[in-house]
């Protein structure tokens, strides 16, 4: 393949967004593929990832990562073949995922490269979702720092999303009561019939303390948090003696600047001895295949059920975020590149 | 003895307080002393503690234990001597502490016995103060819920206190850079010539972020906090990744009715994949030997001190909670009964 032919569609950064990230904070501009470097690969992107932290990948403030800066490539997970490659570590046909960029084409040396998807029976998608990011945050974040015990409640929030469905089910797997948080009643319905949770309530409903307190006769041991507000709020004083809770995302927050109040935890945490932790799923990179050798064995066996939400051509990109924080998509989003 | 012959002086809790618990929320009351009955002790209490934890005993709001009950003898420590035994695991004339309550005499089959004190060559009281609860706590929130490396920077609130100067001399002990608040350039002063703080800082200070943020150039590993106010919400936002915020107290906050708001944690704990825990002594009630067996050693060779503020008489005991919350006191408060 001669790369020197090919046009590169890459959504960049245009302006910082204050809170969540729009379509106008984005542009689509062309540019050519360079020629490959000794040691590099050139991937055909096929699936692009829409993320909810990608709003903090593009914030200014302080955050686990730098941000993307103006006029760079939006950071984004993506999922393709390698289509010429001078790196004997992952030859032509080689399908991968990593830090690829929402653009059509990437190259890099490697590093950018998170893993070789292997699951060559499963479609790629999955390596974006139940199978990538989403689906090894949850296996890490509910067993490394929620530590469910078999009889214990888990209270998931976002649990119709791609990381909560995951939590649910996982925590069903291993003999707890699951109990989602989700909004709207569809998404509550899709939980239990979908996902398998024990109950789920929508979080708009009229009285969610009253709910949230018969949906846990036990009270909550793991709480898994994905949205740092008011059903946080709620949740929060129903915990148990040494409950956990993880803060896996903080969906609920428009805006860190100026900075919100809630109730104060430490009162708490103080009498149930309890912990409430942040988690990176960066921190278990070493771990990754780990929590993939038990996920695909249960997507194979139907055990571990998912949705996805693909939307078509890279024209969706710049668009794609806001609408995660609106509670509008069902399933893990994607956008499927025009032939893949 | 013929125990009959005995008055005992009670402080009994009159009125349950709205926040911080005051002299006239108690009343000293005289009731004889039961004979015992077999597997009973009689201690004459020597010392009585007074500990912040009382305020959260006499509350009415869920806590970690219930609430003690109107006309019921205050709930505390206390230390004494077993005057008359029909109980073998404690001959007459063993030194003991426990749950004696604020009262001249207590009758126990053991239950309210937290240990037998074995360390005659020092002072009862310190079985109440850097050998008792404050001591182990120090030990336990330190060591198995902060977990500090060497090197690392631990910060301490209420760091003059009895619970406070212990937890930075043990962190100083491991290696770790340790730096107090406390209320006052007098108790501040205390922290680093006293306890061998490396820096300590006065909360009602003109800038105490900018102290803060100058007496931890590499930012903070661990928090040790009592307060759970405006201090932690300085301190909070210098967290470092992995870091360990444990919650000892909430010494900040006057009443919890109406629950007070303060700046969200959640975004720390996660940029930061840090963690904040709530400490509980009891959970370590099985390992307090293990504590007594580090910290009287040092006490002994003079690397952990500590200071007492003695008050004499049991008159003293309804009104000397307050005081605690007001940040008068220096060093831990006992009550010292009269023929002591």
């Amino acid at each position: 393949m001669h790369v020197g032919n090919l046009t590169n569609r890459q959504v960049v950064l245009k302006a910082r967004p204050q809170g969540i990230p729009q379509a106008e904070h984005f542009e689509i501009r062309t540019a050519p593929v360079p020629e490959l470097n000794d040691g590099e690969v050139l991937v055909r992107n096929l699936y692009l990832s829409v993320d909810p932290a990608m709003r903090g990948w593009v914030n200014a403030a302080a955050n686990y990562s730098d941000p993307v800066a103006i006029g760079e490539v939006m950071r984004a997970f993506a999922a393709g073949r390698v289509i010429a490659s001078r790196n004997p570590r992952y030859p032509e046909g080689s399908l991968v995922m990593g830090l690829l960029g929402w653009q059509d084409y990437a190259v890099t040396d490697g590093k950018a490269i998170r893993r070789q998807v292997l699951e060559a029976d499963l479609p790629l998608s999955l390596s974006l979702g139940v199978l990538g990011l989403n689906g090894v945050t949850a296996y890490f974040a509910l067993n490394a720092c929620g530590e469910p015990k078999a009889g214990e409640t888990v209270v998931v929030s976002t649990a119709a999303g791609a990381v909560g469905s995951v939590v649910g089910q996982l925590a069903r797997h291993l003999g707890c009561r699951a109990v989602g948080i989700a909004g709207g009643a569809d998404k509550a319905r899709l939980c239990v019939e979908e996902f398998g949770f024990d109950a789920a309530l929508d979080y708009h409903g009229p009285d969610m303390a009253q709910a949230l307190a018969q949906a846990c006769p036990d009270g909550v041991d793991v709480y898994f948090d994905n949205t740092a507000g008011r059903i946080s709020d709620t949740v929060i004083p129903l915990i148990n003696r040494h409950a956990r809770i993880v803060i896996c995302g903080t969906a609920s927050v428009s805006s860190w600047e100026p900075w919100p109040s809630g109730p104060r935890v430490e009162r708490h945490l103080l009498n149930k001895a309890a912990r409430m932790q942040g988690f990176l799923v960066w921190d278990y990179e070493h771990r990754y295949e780990e929590a993939i050798a038990v996920l695909a064995p249960l997507v194979r066996q139907g055990r571990l059920r998912y949705r996805e939400e693909i939307l078509d051509g890279i024209e969706a990109a710049p668009g794609s975020i806001a609408d995660l924080y609106q509670g509008k998509n069902m399933g893990k989003r994607l956008i499927r590149l025009e032939d893949a």
